[in-house]
């Protein structure tokens, strides 16, 4: 029988320009978490922390500082990089380590700051993500990559700048509602459209911000949760998969080949079907980017992908509520934690602690946390425990 | 029951100084890898990069461009980073990956790539596996702090610098018989003495070597290693383990408090005693870093340890040959490729296949990779399959 595989607690800090450092911000969040679910930090088997650009505060090998600092230098912990989507791989070796039986108990933590550094340095380390040789050297940074999605996508789809626009603007909206989003600003479509083009088609709104920020969660087996007492949440599903790395390389530019593969097997490992995900967090570092999520899992059909947000089928009261907490696009995009900062979205909607964006069908969650231009992808699906 | 894991193939590239990137090294390693087990890199089901500093090239998300070039693109893949014992990291988590039965076989390559870079540049980035915060930004980097564990050694047990020096004698009169290693060339006590101090005590031979290189392994199952009918070895044991980051922290200089538990865990897992391991790869960046080593793994007793090289226990001919690979000293130290540079050698020795500095009791094989200076440690057992 295999083991079943829970999340007991979950925290982040709030999101944003940060004035501390990467490993004060991960202690911040992973202390938090291990406070929330009442744990000794003794009881950690293993840490594994989510980070892609740690060199830039000149650290490296932050995870056994990290521990050491929780007052568990004695664990084993790493760091573990696939770009955006190293929070979401941070979670699936978490969950083989707990499903091999070779820890009962692990904590995730992702970080990332980057917004000390100069505009022009944080675009150049973020573009260390593409395939450098044949995108990032070429000047194909990410709003370019993501917009040569987009025109594909309008030229093949139809979709319309108002459309990405509107993406913005929802996730504006539940970003309003939550205080640890970074930006809390609502808009509207004519200030998505009338913003400058970073990348044509695509607008300044229609990008994720550069944040910093740390999130954590307490990963152990079904038993444990149980015995800790506290509400927790289950693994129904971890898959993570890949895609080829650079656009060049891909038959199509209107999907992820490796989000529809890993929404395929989550889907299957969790034993359902797509009508029976109540609410998703999904990876919008571009407007662009939620549209292609939400059909690439089979969210809402291929017709209906480009409008979702337009009319209101993605909205908190929609027929499927996506990204409540903000998305990248405006809770932010703190490249190590995004993917466990999705985790904690989760979390808090399944526990109905969500404030004035809780959604209204919050039995099964679903994360999805793609690295770069679709290179890497993780989908989790989460169920309330029984 | 568990299933047992295996070592199906390894191989890597010289080390030494590269003019290709770690793309190509990386590649390199894993195609030499994949061929000579014969497998289709279609049936690898996740790819593990153990890699710390590909920034320096601007490549960060390595693993899926790997994965793209290996012809597997939609194969899962990541980054790990715990400095010096990434290598080893990446076994772990290869090995709870077919543990949990999420994988069957598993790809991992370690790589790395720096002495393109000015001398001073690469040191800084070497020191960022530090405690930055109290260490590396004070200007104490690895020589240092390595010199200050010497320095603690000497008082409290006695150890000469010529025990020290008999360490590297060996290791670069290993290294002579390694056409894959970075230092050739064979050196004298005296030699030793002679080079600079590149922090009191230790000199210039006692350090390790700057290097670029790859190694790759193919891990999976029993079942799986028995049907490509090649030879294969038993992963017996797999162990991570943590401990203080920054030397203030530690209760004693002169032993690896990671190592020590890590090795007593190994021993545990594969049920043998240290008495059965016939060689092992230990992690030797400097000359003292092999005495505390062999203790710590209980190799040779506590009085033993500083004059085992010079007394020629730990030769290839003695009783435990240590590093015959040439070791981190002269085989050389690609942060990334090393712990998993030291699987290979295993798996040579154990197939009999290591030319002239072939071991004689190669039935049991111990690696011992540490990340920094000891915030991080690996420790795996390998038997021959049976």
């Amino acid at each position: 029988v295999e083991r079943k595989v829970a999340v007991v607690s979950a925290a982040q800090t709030k999101y944003g320009k940060s004035p501390v450092t990467a490993r004060e911000l991960a202690l911040t969040a992973a202390a938090d978490c291990i406070d929330q679910a009442g744990a000794d930090p003794k009881e950690i088997g293993l840490g594994v922390v989510a980070n892609c650009f740690g060199v830039v505060e000149s650290q490296a090998h932050l995870a056994p500082i990290l521990m050491t600092q929780i007052g568990n230098p004695s664990a084993p912990s790493f760091t573990v990089e696939s770009a955006c989507s190293s929070g979401g791989s941070a979670l699936h070796i978490a969950f083989a380590g707990v499903r091999s039986g070779l820890y009962d108990t692990v904590l995730c933590v992702g970080v990332e700051r980057v917004t000390h550094l100069p505009l022009a340095k944080s675009t150049e380390y973020f573009s260390m993500g593409s395939d450098y040789s044949f995108e990032g050297c070429c000047g194909a940074t990410f709003p370019g990559l993501y917009a040569v999605m987009a025109r594909a996508h309008m030229h093949e789809r139809g979709t319309k700048s108002e459309d990405l626009a509107a993406v913005a603007v929802k996730n504006h909206e539940n970003a309003s509602m939550n205080p640890k989003a970074h930006l809390q600003k609502r808009i509207t479509v004519d200030e998505v459209l009338a913003s400058p083009l970073v990348a044509d088609p695509l607008h300044f709104f229609d990008c994720c911000p550069f944040s910093d920020g740390a999130a954590a969660i307490l990963v152990t087996t079904e038993e444990k949760a149980r015995k800790m007492g506290g509400e927790s949440v289950e693994v129904a599903a971890s898959v993570r998969t890949g895609g080829p790395a650079a656009l060049q390389s891909r038959e199509r530019l209107d999907s992820l080949d490796a989000a529809r593969r890993a929404a395929g097997l989550a889907y299957r490992q969790a034993r359902i079907t797509p009508k029976d995900v109540g609410f998703a967090e999904v990876h919008d570092c571009f407007t662009i980017a939620e549209v292609m999520a939400i059909e690439d899992l089979g969210l809402v059909g291929a017709k209906e992908a480009p409008r979702a947000a337009a009319e209101g089928i993605t909205a908190r009261d929609g027929a499927i509520p996506v990204n409540a907490s903000g998305g990248l696009k405006a809770k932010g995009h703190p490249v190590g934690a995004t993917g466990l900062g999705q985790v904690v979205e989760v979390f808090d909607q399944m526990l109905a602690r969500a404030g004035t964006r809780q959604v209204p069908r919050s039995d099964v969650g679903l994360t999805h946390n793609v690295g770069a231009t679709g290179g890497s992808c993780a989908v989790h699906v989460f169920k309330r425990m029984r």
